[in-house]
């Protein structure tokens, strides 16, 4: 496989480096044709590396960064005073062509600016959407989007997210003619807000998107749908509820016994049914799915949860190479540019 | 205790009176002082009350009613055609006096229509909410609103939801000086939208509510809040997120085995277990729950699932009893006035 480089932004995240790093080591363990930039503090993340196999160490270049952008800084005040952060030398290197792309576990709304700052929306995109692959009852997978790039999201917003949200489905998931479904209150047509209606009545006249109507809540997991769109507030809302009833499942799952006394074997064979039941949950573990990815750049940007671990974010830095080998920007470029083409003729 | 009248819409729901009508008599049988009204087309509830225990008939009584509301028809041509409805009806009993709550699983947004027109909102209450009792981690209760009633909140209604959520938590599930929280996508105090963060401005300023900021999607059933308070769209997305999931849970964990041959003891032993873990869970089984009060209104309205199964649909009944027993409406009205007398004050 070809050479690819990723720039890992490894100060951003609850945990900083702690966390980027070993994951950053693992993601180049099992990916021999990665290359790794970590941009932040050259001392922490060389301490951190000190004792990694020179193997791996080879694929490694630090690149240094004064400055980190606080998760909690107003994103308008942290995109002023980013220059020199980590964040941004991160995006930069992708601007610049030495990564092919970004990944970063900091702020999001920060990233989300400088990233569109720095890396420019495609035509027809007013703005990007975080998206993610969500694994479903039927053993298949889900597209959804806007995640929370955007808290305010027109109907023309939905429409592109549908058409980024199409592509993604056929072209990474390779799902033909993948079914769009907007996420309302109901499944009638008179339902909802306005702008979820109107988005509605313009994918209806729209040939290239395989649009099958309103879902609801419920229906996240169900596979009823191969992508569901909806405002970034109401998804990043719908996400962390999701998250945190697996995650409360999957605890209770492991957690020990009630309490009662029972004989030893009964207890075995418990707990051995206990670990069968969290496998085969486990593809629902948020930790296996972690990454959300900007889509509508000109470049591949992936956002990891803040408090990810470092499995978690070794999956983010594999999304992130994954999306750089399917092409997604260049397949969303290429689709919109048949989408508004033939909507401009209509 | 003294006897309670209310009244059923027999005809409301996705099942109407197959599950109205034997979900009226369990409920009959279990509270010995209730009187209950099934509204709708004699013909039709008679049928189902043939069988039933004459000792449980003799607190029965039909209102006929002509028609049904549709479940999907648009709310506005609903509310306009709804005389003589089962739903309509119903209200009606609650307005003259003849019965002290209603309960329906029939169309929400003609109900609420209805339920405000006919019962009025109380005073300083632009718009009643609806809101449920959510059970949690912490094997305590969450009291959570809007969800659904209303499609567009603005901040000073947030604020309206926030007092109504506080009177629950207090008088209904007996908690003191509530824990009330505004869900938004992060907890600084930049995050979210502008209404949301209006809302927060002035809930910081009302000492009448213990108002702790906010939370998100993955803290709905940690137990960190005692109200949690959304906009309707918003909250009636993550209930039925969160109801999704926690179905999904409960059916793999009660599903057969997977395929593999086991000992015959094994799978014993495996079935005990399984059955154990669901009923761990079952205090989140949605049916425990169902029955969203529609709060804010000079009468006690319960709005069903309309796929409640008989079961949910009891407990829906059942949740009316309470309401009406605990006085929420009369509380409610006492505490909005020391709220708004208080703030005129200042």
């Amino acid at each position: 496989m070809t050479r690819l480089t990723l720039a890992v932004d490894a100060m951003g995240g609850d945990f900083g480096p702690c966390v980027t790093v070993p994951a950053s080591l693992q993601a180049l363990a099992s990916h021999t044709h990665l290359v790794l930039l970590l941009v932040g503090d050259p001392d922490i993340i060389s301490s951190f590396l000190a004792k990694a196999d020179s193997s791996l160490l080879g694929r490694v270049q630090v690149i240094p960064a004064e400055s980190v952008i606080a998760s909690d800084a107003k994103p308008s005040q942290a995109i002023r005073n980013s220059r020199g952060s980590s964040m941004r030398v991160a995006l930069e290197q992708v601007k610049e062509g030495r990564a092919q792309a970004c990944i970063s576990a900091g702020n999001t709304g920060a990233l989300m600016g400088l990233a569109k700052m720095l890396l420019k929306p495609l035509d027809g995109i007013e703005r990007p959407a975080l998206m993610t692959v969500l694994p479903h009852q039927q053993h298949g997978k889900t597209v959804v989007l806007d995640l929370g790039a955007n808290v305010d999201s027109d109907s023309d917003m939905l429409v592109q997210f549908a058409v980024m949200g199409a592509v993604m489905a056929e072209e990474v998931l390779e799902i033909a003619k993948p079914r769009v479904a907007l996420l309302n209150i109901g499944q009638e047509e008179t339902k909802g807000l306005e702008t979820i209606r109107a988005a509605s009545a313009v994918l209806r006249d729209t040939p290239q998107i395989n649009y099958i109507g309103y879902l609801e809540g419920n229906d996240l997991l169900t596979g009823k749908t191969d992508v569901l769109v909806c405002d970034g507030f109401v998804g990043n809302v719908t996400l962390k509820t999701m998250e945190g009833v697996v995650r409360m499942f999957l605890s209770l799952l492991k957690s020990s016994e009630d309490g009662k006394k029972r004989a030893w074997w009964l207890k075995l064979v418990g707990r051995w049914i206990q670990k069968r039941l969290a496998k085969r949950f486990g593809h629902l573990n948020p930790d296996q799915y972690n990454g959300a990815c900007l889509l509508g750049l000109r470049g591949t940007v992936i956002k990891s949860h803040g408090a990810a671990n470092q499995r978690a974010f070794a999956v983010a830095i594999e999304q992130a190479e994954q999306a750089v080998r399917r092409q997604v920007p260049e397949r969303i470029a290429a689709r919109l540019d048949a989408v508004l083409a033939r909507s401009d003729k209509a």
